[in-house]
């Protein structure tokens, strides 16, 4: 009996894809797929930091999030004609921002400062979890990259672990790991959990959308989403090792 | 031993006070006080909803969160003098209004809106769940007022259950309750969680500030909510109780 | 004869309350209250100026000026949302930062900074003079504060006087005292006075709302509104010298 | 012995020139010279009223004030560059407006719209009193245009008076009348007041810029004006009487 | 002798590549690649007209262009997040939708709207060249869309011919076609044509950079550009032809 | 047989008028006539460069463009109202800075900024050409100025050349010089060139509003607008010889 519209068990990914190296001006970067969702992730890579953190020794990791207008099934304004970012704009690129951070080492980075940009090209769900994922591949290239410039020591241990993101839901009763936008849309309970490459927490936000949830459902969502977690850290693995 | 600054144990909560109909112009209002946080919540009532909602049969809950330029210990610059809201603050309005949601049955608001503008006086560290925990209360007045007016009927059941909010943390690897600004700001892992006043979540959200944290922590921090949260819902039904 | 709906005669205030030191964060702080208009005034002193005052050895105050969205009947939207402030709280963050300014001797002050912001929690009517005689209490507190910590010099003469600001109007011919809403928005003719403690006009705007004025009523207006001030003065004083 | 860098007397208005029909495009028009200060008039008449009037059967009467990036001695940034308005610029679009409508009856109008724009030319002090003194002309051709248009009956009694303004103020001790730039920036006591026709007050705006100012130097002011509004009464007669 | 660095004699296009039907969401859609430039155009075709249209029986065409932040070599900051949009890019926005709009007969579209979207992925010279090309074919897929869902008549005549464009530009006194950023950023003239299938010109933009240029150069820039054009419109027939 | 409304030859300008010194303060200005369309350019001369130029030994020249709210026949609202920019402005206001650097040696300017203000007093079509050809009047008047003022060498060639622009168009398939509004909202081609007082090209943008043109076509529009810059050229140097 399947149980879900694309044929996937309820703990089963959708497929993944990770390109690195996709765009030939940034120092980093990786076009990542959940699916039908589509982000283009990019590492910008500059010496220097912004004027409050100089003379301190560390350097600064930060992320920004945006989606084309047309990533959707019907058109969005764009944010830059309405002259302002909306609210899940910005909750969503301080998101991507402190998952990195949480496997940053700044003082090994030193003053130097990485800029990841992820830009929605398809939204088909879990646009933050992919970029979150596709994120520190294109960090880690940009790491990478410094050290071959010399930029950064040859032993400079600036990533701690990796980090990768998946969302879980239930649906209908039942946890399901990573969400298209049709079962996102019907979610009873949706939550997104940032983890390690080790399997600890860095984010878990989850949200009742129609009826709260009980703790044995937060459970078994946790469980689900480690699930998850642990095989989008070994694509990631495997996708650094293959080289661009 | 005294583990905290103000002499509390890590399962205690600050002094908490609820002040109901401090407006003599809102519908519904409360000045809430966690410790040193003070929290304006007032609640405005109006018949209609927006353009996207007529027509439905359903109400509209929502909420706005902001700080006093001089809540704070330094002065930040007003958003409204820098033409923009920040990501924080727009993350805050969210959550309060999703939060309150989750205990509002729409289809029995009719069409008729409640806003809730959550204004922090004074910020002494946990102005979001004192702002949920406080808009409640507003929320309760006015639904009560409305029908008063006769705008309700006497038997709506607009509000399913209570909600209210707490902040827990981890402080030198304990797990602590309620956290002023003080411990909020160097806590290794700081988590909000949302509850209704029948225990099950509503929100919740842990994020790593600095070392991942491992299940167990996760686990133990919930169990601390709770006991929080449980306590907050005795108090907002003991002053939704007294009347004004 | 009671000509006024709360009882008052025409040259009388209404119940004038100033709590000093009501925000713990602030250099120095005031909850005025006029009748129903509440402000919360607080003074942020800061070392420094503005880079466009360095080096001149005085000085800066100013002012800002907000009302909470529900401090009125009816909601307004916020400012910060809008994404601009209006002229009106343009002109009145301005009105207040000049009325200082005449009191305080900038020289005095060395080459520190001093802002006062004035939110009106609850609104009706008299907000901008409530704000001016609120913000100089809370000033009075800031520049004592900046003595006992040293910052300024014992003997530091910053203030060269007290100011307060009190609104008079003609109503159905009659001119009158300290209007709150319902009778400033029927007043013919409204005008808002500042008053140093010595009895001198710092500004004095007069507006004809429909038909214009005459001579004599100016004349009048300014004896009545001369009688508030003078009673505010005394307020003040007593307020200060009570100590928080 | 010459007071006055200009040889004016205390009393002596600059030289006023005031050119009817500027604009080819515009319903009323005036170009206005108060000595260096050039402001450009025009009034747009339309019909309809704006969306909160409708069906009141009245009609609305609003001014815009603005300056020209290189109006004055050294270049301002322009404010639809800057993306917003300075406080001054509102203030003074609001008081021009305010000065307008009181000697306009909105029934008569009928439910059409006045606009009035106010632009500095070139500016050497006294601009607001310049464009308000130019308004009023540019108004009053609008209103015969649509008179002659049919679209305001024959004997629509619009107009109830002229307005006019003029600024004052203290200089070395001397009360002086309309107030080029180098004198405005070094007045004690600055004051602009709104005078009609028949030498009521429409606006008393008076400030303190240093030293507080005592009520007979108010009242030494207040005659002054009224010397100068006389003289700016007979001008603007003269004009309209002239015709284009 | 190779007279560019990427061995291209002076009248050649760069690989140009067209992949129609990228994204899976949009009416119509086209990645385009002009060498090492990418644009994602993307057509959303909605039934209805903007306010201003309604009634007349015409639809409407119109364009956004934009770049991602890191399409060029060092990042740029987002327009969204600057709040507004630069000169440059409303700029081409509007020479999109001119160009497309040349071709489009408004009465056959009907009473709908058609937005194209391109967002440079990457950037290499020839980016608004290329979103003219790319928007042509997702602007033809989208019209065939329409007529496939019956929204269009089989035989409504949307687009009266097709539109493609490209950059001509003189470099150390040699015109060149389709010029590469590094090319671009040193060529004397510089000029964008865009051209219908039938060879007839719908804009000619010449610019010069450093010396004004003479009557034979922009003559012959003109005969480089068609000779360009020819060759993109046969590709996007190809491309047409051979569906997605 | 006369072809145009106002009796002119398809190959006449309208009445040009230039005044320079029109503006007090300005370094340069001009109020330039193109029939009944009037320009006030300004050129504002200050010591220094924008920081990125600084160091280079090389000067800056830029210019802004803005329209009076009622220039044209309906009032259109301000752009500091609307608090951005029209991509109409942004647009002329960079084709205007882009036409004036052709003609300037920035290296001969040395560390010294120009900037031109065009501000459309009265708009009857052809507004960018008059701004344009005015500003440079302007220009040319600031460079005097600080060549008199020993700011710049008595020697410093700052203008290489003059430049002016006209409008050309094609209507009722007659291609015809300077069009007035009347006559631009109806041309099928509408074509804007600037060209230098030798007679070379500085840009030349050519529009089909309707029915793409063809080569023909451009040759003849180019031939007719040489025959208006060249008469341009002349007034301009008929005007800057005659001294303010």
């Amino acid at each position: 009996m399947t149980l879900r519209a694309d044929g996937r068990g309820a703990a089963q990914l959708r497929d993944i894809t990770i390109t690195r190296g996709w765009s030939a001006q940034a120092e980093g970067s990786a076009l990542i797929e959940f699916g039908n969702t589509r982000v283009l992730c990019t590492a910008s890579f500059t010496e220097g930091v912004p004027r409050w953190l100089k003379g301190e020794g560390t350097g600064w990791v930060t992320a920004e999030y945006a989606m084309l207008p047309r990533a959707t099934n019907t058109r969005n304004s764009r944010e830059s004609v309405k002259g302002k970012l909306s609210g899940r704009t910005h909750e969503i690129s301080r998101l991507i921002g402190r998952s990195l951070r949480a496997v940053v080492d700044t003082k090994e980075l030193g003053e130097n400062t990485i800029v990841l940009d992820c830009d929605v090209l398809q939204a088909d769900g879990g646009t933050r979890t992919a970029a979150i994922t596709g994120a520190y591949v294109a960090l880690a290239e940009a790491v990478e990259w410094a050290r071959s410039q010399g930029i950064l020591k040859p032993n400079a241990k600036v990533l701690s672990d990796s980090v990768a993101a998946i969302s879980v839901g239930i649906i209908d009763g039942t946890p399901m790991l990573d969400l298209p936008y049709e079962e996102d849309s019907r979610a009873e309970t949706d939550m997104n959990v940032v983890v390690t490459g080790s399997g600890d927490f860095v984010e878990v936000q989850g949200t009742a959308e129609g009826v709260p949830f009980k703790r044995e459902e937060l459970d078994s969502l946790l469980d689900l989403a480690l699930i998850g977690t642990t095989e989008l850290a070994q694509i990631q693995r495997d996708t650094l090792r293959a080289g661009k």
